[in-house]
């Protein structure tokens, strides 16, 4: 009998079936065209079939069925077409990048049948699902104890740990993972920043790339940092250029990042610089936005050790404000979310994996889930306060993009007690509409008549 | 025989029937709780009711109701007692800040019985309610006719015109009064900054108002301006002290601003200004980040012509933010918005007047739906912008929280064809993803095996 089914065998499913495969269990493969099964057929462990039934059916019990589809009408087709076959005390996974909301759904409905359903954040791209990626599982936590020998066995493995936890009750793990990808927007723009100035500073991506490797080690260390470095130093193997010179200045995304700043917006949280990441994607695209006004050349002296603070600092307020979430989504939706062991199960295969978690998992640790980076972190920030202002003004006076840069700088101002005007907007709300103010010297609730 | 039910007599209800009344038209007024009501009995022109049900049949067919109950559930019950006392032809009227999505659910459920159902927005507070407010309906056009005489009437009139107009079907009205609060939230942000940054220079409330009077006049004229000026005036009557010195430097809001965010995600268009203020306002109230650092006391010098340009130019970039989404969102859900009469209308009654309008309305009226307010204006956009600059990087190097005026200049950076480095996004998106990529020197989708 086989002891998992992998249900969609693209390149993440096919990743994370053979991850599985290579740790001896026994997978049955299935996926809606069936000439991807065949490629599999024949490897060790795995039997591909070309009927969901048949699949379900070759399973031991309870069946464990791990769906890696595309999020959205997609996954209701496939639990649609699995009712048949499954029976009560099943295991549904869903490893897409579902929306946390359409999770409770989901649930809801296989639990009415006796099925159990879990919400499984992945990350990790196909290197991370083949060799070991992060997995954040969520829904019934002893459906989760039935799974966890394989879920734990796959997932990669950070100093004898495996990067993968139980998260919480419903769509948790998919919420996780949404934040994680809001992270992986900001970092990555972050990084796109720091290039741009350099580039403005007449580097070559040679030189850019040895700058990031310098930078690459101890708190700043991170996979998004080593895939950049070999990315800059990657030459296009028809014309021997540069292959980063031959892409196209527009990015594209999937919805998580969006996703991630419409919650922020909900739960009232200001992610900034995740919000701004997004934005810079859609600004990308904006063909008729950025051919608005005449070119200019973006030129600026550039001192790569400011730089590098400046990255270090805002890299911080982009974990900060991710975590910011976690923390008030854990008490709104009432998950007791454990922030220490989601920053350390980021440690290792996903895509933010990074020296900086280690922090992040000490920080949350001590100082339970109302903690913020900058009560470790504060001293840091103020001694690099000074480069992030030099590079964010310079970057502005020189027309260098630099959004998040920027936005990372007008998130600590406001933390260091400044004036921030909002008494005269609360004048200008009781002047037009009769909103009342509170006032610094006295209790109460007050209207003035202004006229 | 009364013409016109108002349902929900508290400000801004009591002022538009007290508008409407000092037109000449006979209004029957109902209140949840009577005793407000009785405080307008014996009026001219009014009658108020103890019973709905007496309120709504004192009314000539077709009848009109005009409520102003505060959005939400309140809306919907206030339908769920009106249900019984309507007719076919009658026509139900929601002039609250209410969600545009709702407006369709509202209307279908009143169709059913051949009522039709209107969707008004108001602008202009209290004053406006009472001497002419801005006026945004939308939903059946045959319905509005029916309506017109009356609402035409009691909005404001500019050069002869009503600041009222169909806006197009379903609660498109409510969409657009939704944004024109998106805008005003960032134009008062605006302002405020300009005031920050006075104050950080040394400069007392009254000369900042008499800087503030000096740039109220041409393009820059506005009632936000002229209220500020009053505001920052005007002496507590106890104390004698400045009174906006004695506000709480926290502000509250009601949410449209939050609304127009999480719609121009949806929309995918970039509201940086609209976006921030509101975030501006929550981070207003964040005791705990306010209080992360040390204090720091913020001091500039400033030039007060250069602040001028700065502020010229940024509420250029949020009203333009706010009338993309007006563009959008004509084609998105097919309402055909007339764009230059949406202008044409703000021009008084609202709390966004402002000369600028006019401008706005010609542009639009000119250049159709797909015009930007830089069409018109990139000739002030490239004088002033280096005004923006020193503005914003002086602000950024001393401490003082403009995040408004920043997020207009990293807004503008892009429009000048600058490198953003999405490629490099793309090419990080296909590193860990198999994302694919475009490239610049062939057609097609291209992905490249990296390790």
């Amino acid at each position: 009998m086989n002891q998992i089914a992998v249900i969609g065998l693209g390149v993440m499913g096919k990743a994370i079936a053979q991850n599985m495969m290579n740790h001896g269990f026994r997978v049955a493969g299935y996926n809606r065209t069936y000439a991807v099964t065949e490629t599999m057929q024949g490897k060790e462990n795995f039997i591909g079939y070309k009927e969901l039934k048949d699949a379900i059916e070759s399973l031991e019990k309870p069946r464990k069925i791990f769906m890696m589809v595309p999020a959205g009408p997609v996954v209701d087709a496939m639990i649609d077409q699995l009712e048949p076959f499954v029976e009560a005390g099943d295991i549904v996974m869903d490893a897409g990048n579902s929306y946390f909301e359409d999770d409770a759904r989901r649930g809801k409905r296989l639990e009415k049948l006796g099925v159990h359903y879990l919400a499984v954040g992945v990350s990790g791209g196909e290197m991370g699902a083949l060799h070991g990626p992060s997995i954040m599982p969520s829904g019934s936590k002893k459906a989760y104890d039935q799974v966890a020998f394989i879920l734990e066995t796959i997932a990669a493995q950070k100093d004898g740990e495996p990067c993968c936890t139980y998260i919480g009750p419903e769509g948790s793990g998919h919420y996780v993972k949404m934040v994680h990808n809001g992270i992986e927007y900001a970092d990555m723009q972050l990084i796109v920043e720091a290039y741009i100035a350099m580039k403005a500073a007449g580097m070559s991506n040679q030189s850019i790339s040895d700058v990031l490797e310098s930078w690459n080690q101890g708190p700043l260390e991170s996979y998004l940092l080593s895939i950049t470095i070999k990315i800059l130093r990657e030459k296009d193997p028809d014309t021997q250029k540069d292959l980063v010179d031959l892409i196209v200045d527009a990015s594209s995304n999937k919805g998580t990042g969006k996703w991630t700043s419409q919650c922020a917006l909900v739960q009232d949280i200001n992610v900034s610089l995740i919000h701004g990441a997004y934005m810079a994607r859609l600004t990308s695209n904006d063909e008729k936005l950025r051919h608005r006004f005449p070119k200019v050349q973006s030129h600026m002296e550039i001192d790569t050790e400011q730089l590098r603070q400046a990255y270090f600092l805002a890299r911080v307020v982009a974990y900060e404000q991710g975590f910011r979430l976690y923390s008030d989504a854990s008490k709104r939706y009432g998950w007791d979310l454990n922030l220490s062991k989601i920053a350390s199960i980021f440690r290792a295969g996903c895509i933010i994996q990074a020296n900086l978690l280690e922090y992040i998992r000490d920080t949350f640790g001590r100082l339970g889930p109302d903690a913020s980076l900058f009560d470790d972190f504060e001293e840091m920030a103020l001694a690099h306060l000074p480069a992030l202002k030099t590079i964010v003004t310079n970057g502005l006076l020189h027309d260098i993009s630099m959004p998040l840069f920027t936005a990372a700088l007008t998130y600590i101002i406001p933390m260091q007690q400044v004036a921030l005007g909002a008494n005269l907007i609360q004048a200008q709300r009781d002047f037009f509409g009769a909103h009342t103010f509170k006032r610094v010297d006295k209790e109460g609730v007050f209207h003035h008549h202004w006229e």
